[in-house]
């Protein structure tokens, strides 16, 4: 079944549910599961957020951030969170979520998509890969495009 | 003297002329001067974007976007453009811009700063690791992180 953009309340809870679990199979930090799903909420209704679910139950989520763009009159979306349950994977549901998300950040008139990833976490690579992402500088054959970041804490 | 937060049309022109050269020292297209202050001067207003102007005349320029975090009850702030011209280089412009930066986005409440740049960029890196920023997933000695970008024009 096609992903659904999240827009209940039931919606945004297994979609908290599921990036609580993404966070701590990293040992990343997580908040709350109902403070996070009325996080998702509010920022889905304040129109800059977009939480895509795949699966009944659901077993993948993504989460897309939007704005306008610096240089030209569009906007710009950023792929913040892509997340399927460890059971489920090998059986192409991330790419068909990936699918998903290209699609809907195109219908919103983005002009590209971007997001980071782990150098050594080869299977989300090869999914952006084979999708047309490119992370070199002037793409293709310039030097790697790096992330960085600052904790001001 | 201090960077200072643009506000005036004759700040947001400068900005937008500091910002076409950058992108022209680079190869990359740029859009009109006087269609890039107005869309700087647009999204300063719209509150997610600040710019700062650093010189007099301004020879150093700064993009900073903000939108609220997923996970924290916080904004994060993103570097978007850090730009010194070429002639005023290897005078310490940019990392006291970079820390007029830093300053800036903590004072608007952002729990952290990110941004990308090229791995081939050693001036670059070396500013962004002297104040602190971490390229690594996990930070320190985790693998690269490292940013992607899908064209969907």
């Amino acid at each position: 079944m096609p992903a659904a953009l999240a827009a209940t309340a039931a919606d945004f809870a297994a979609a908290a549910h599921l990036l609580v679990d993404f966070n701590r199979e990293y040992d990343d930090p997580a908040p709350e599961p109902a403070w996070l799903a009325d996080r998702l909420a509010a920022l889905s209704a304040a129109g800059d957020t977009s939480v895509l679910l795949t699966g009944e139950p659901p077993l993948g989520v993504a989460v897309l951030r939007f704005r306008e763009n610096l240089w030209q009159p569009v906007l710009e979306a950023y792929l913040a969170e892509l997340y399927v349950a460890p059971q489920h994977r090998g059986r192409g549901l991330g790419t068909a979520l990936l699918d998903e998300v290209i699609a809907h950040a195109r219908s919103r008139g983005a002009g590209y998509l971007d997001l980071n990833t782990s150098e050594d976490d080869l299977a989300a690579r090869h999914l952006y890969d084979k999708r047309g992402f490119d992370c070199h500088e002037g793409r293709g054959s310039g030097p790697l495009a790096v992330y960085y970041e600052l904790d001001l804490g």
